[in-house]
């Protein structure tokens, strides 16, 4: 049980939407939830002897969430970033061992303990705004063993690390050379075969696929979704980031979570997203790094009533980013989402893109995941660029 | 006099280039210049007895050089960022009292106290990156006492923080609604009159102006660079940003030391500029969030020869952006500069964009205004997105 005084409280999705009230408010916690929130005069007497920590009248939001991340892997790709910018072409990158593969040989040959090493830097740097739930996805293993070794280094960082984490199979990230005379058998002994491993383990909370052009058909994760379905996994999609190939009207149609990125999404998309629940994450960190043009359809989103979430994807080709909050002033510097919706976006859309009601809003019953910063309003989240105004979080009630 | 163990040197501009020497270096330093740099085993027996620090095989690069920055300001313009994303018009905006004007009203009201409190955790954000020397301009004051006031506060920084500040007087930066009527009299009362005060009271390096339609033209700026060429004070200007106003070709007759922004740089620019060693300072943080699409002649002012710096442009308004790391990735991602351009940017060339041959490179007789990382290639720096891996900043021969 614990009492924290003296907060502004900022929540998006409230009805009276981000503005903090003027009167100092009281938040009481016990068994890592919130379990009252009032007037610092309204404290009720059960929490009189309650330790107590003044937030001097800091501005408090929801812990903030990071719905997409590929945090764990081995290597870098610096050097074909830097091969790039000095005139490469993807052959010669390809030639000098470049590209999605060159992570994966990274990922095979780092041993857990490796790949934990190399993970939490970008961890503490996503903690250190403000991040208190994190989505990792495997998908550099193209293999079973190591699509599980990373979901192990996953659920081991929620272990040293006071962070919640949630767990994707994304075995369906790209073909690995060995199969590429058969997809099916990829599909049948990697992604189905691993993800069969993954549940027993207790290593997966969702499924996930590349749905494009270059990677898997809709009919190959439609596949992939009903063998989750069977397991009780919910599933979600990379869809419509390079073209329209139908990959968000099949995640709609498996009821998923979340589709992400979404560029291309096309009004039928939007309609199906809308009917099914499934929440839009927008990725601004590729689109930046792609240098892409085609926008996602925020209005068409917005319009529809789509729930919108933002993320990092940090991954370590098409968006080296660790920094939610430069996720939010891209969301809104590059697609146009207001600061209201961005800070929504990390928080209570971003809790419903990982199927989780237990938190990203601030509330009695939810989970006291907090966010405690130096700031006057909440706009100053997105409107700052490479600033981290970040007092303290606050995990499962903890100060941290 | 100090001995740095065992790093890595990466020195932009070195003959070699910025890849790191295979065996372990030793750096001395004594009266805050770098006395000797060799091999380890090399150290000569004047060092002998010196304190050591161990810089564990890390990578040091010169200490960062921000040459472009407007970090003193009062308020900020979170209310504006968002009421533009909610759809407000321009009209709006200046309704509610925002854009420049507001800065500049924020600015006055604020106390000398104030505004060094407001500006210290964005220096410190800076300073967390590994920036040595910081370049600082006034120019939200409009009128003579605030503009002096900012630049006391710009040299107070460099009392409070371990860092050097280069002032400059940018008084040219926008004209105030109370001179509207007389543009010659707010030159000679404010800009003019102002930069005498500022000269003698020690408080000024360098003198600005923003050439623009919207701000002064190049005969107005004629006149203010031939005043500071009496003070004996070099030029620098804010130049070719929206159109191609001849700007640059005006500071390159002067002689400045830099052009700052010059995404609409024509031939005839480029060809002055490289014949007067105008230094070109990018600016990509503005250009991301302007949005522009028009980009900088980055390929021509290579094929001439002009150096290229980058800097943060840290301001309220059209760049409010704390981290040089980032303003290297955009520029990179953005302007296709290669990561060792931009590494020069941010260190050689930043040097001489402020006019200083001290600094801005690793060799016996420069200042020892170091910084050390936690990486394997100096092409992280530009790679990573919102990502720090410094290990710790050296100022004057001191670990900080
Ligand atoms: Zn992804
Ligand atoms: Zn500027």
């Amino acid at each position: 049980m614990q009492v924290f005084n003296n907060a502004r409280i900022a929540c998006p999705g409230a009805e009276t939407g981000p503005t903090p009230p003027s009167e100092p408010m009281a938040i009481a916690t016990e068994d890592a939830r919130i379990a009252w929130i009032g007037k610092v005069s309204d404290l009720p007497g059960r929490f009189a002897s309650a330790p107590r920590s003044d937030l001097g009248g800091r501005l408090v939001t929801p812990g903030l969430i990071d719905c997409h991340t590929h945090v764990v892997f081995g290597g870098d790709r610096a050097r074909e970033f830097e091969m790039r910018l000095e005139g490469a072409s993807y052959e010669d990158i390809a030639r000098a061992g470049g590209g999605i593969l060159s992570s994966v040989r990274d990922t095979r040959a780092a041993s857990e303990e490796a790949l934990l090493d190399q993970a939490l830097p970008r961890v503490d740097a996503l903690l250190a705004e403000g991040v208190t739930t994190l989505e990792i996805k495997s998908g550099y293993g193209l293999e079973v063993e190591t699509e599980l070794k990373m979901l192990r280094v996953a659920r081991r960082i929620a272990r040293v690390r006071p962070v919640s984490v949630r767990t994707t199979w994304l075995a369906a990230h790209a073909l690995p050379p060995e199969y590429a005379a058969d997809r099916a058998a990829y599909l049948r002994e990697v992604v189905i075969a691993g993800m069969d491993r993954a549940h027993a383990e207790g290593l997966v909370d969702a499924v996930d696929g590349f749905c494009e052009g270059i990677a898997f058909s809709p009919e190959e994760m439609d596949l992939v979704f009903g063998h989750a379905a069977g397991l009780g996994l919910p599933v979600k999609l990379h869809a419509e980031q390079l073209s329209d190939g139908g990959g968000a009207v099949l995640a709609a149609r498996h009821g998923a979570i979340s589709a992400d990125h979404l560029e291309y999404l096309g009004d039928n998309g939007v309609a199906a997203m809308a009917a099914s629940g499934t929440v839009a994450v927008l990725l601004p960190g590729a689109f930046y790094t792609l240098r892409e043009t085609k926008l996602p359809p925020v209005a068409a989103l917005r319009r529809a009533g789509v729930p919108i979430a933002l993320a990092t994807d940090c991954n370590p080709g098409t968006s080296p980013l660790t920094s939610l909050l430069l996720a939010m002033n891209m969301g809104a510097t590059l697609f146009r989402i207001t600061p209201s919706e961005c800070l929504a976006g990390v928080t209570v859309n971003a809790a419903r893109a990982l199927g989780l009601d237990d938190r990203g809003a601030i509330r009695p019953g939810l989970r006291a995941d907090l966010a405690v910063w130096d700031i006057a309003r909440p706009a100053e989240l997105s409107y700052r660029i490479g600033f981290n105004p970040l007092h303290a979080r606050i995990v499962g009630g903890e100060l941290v």
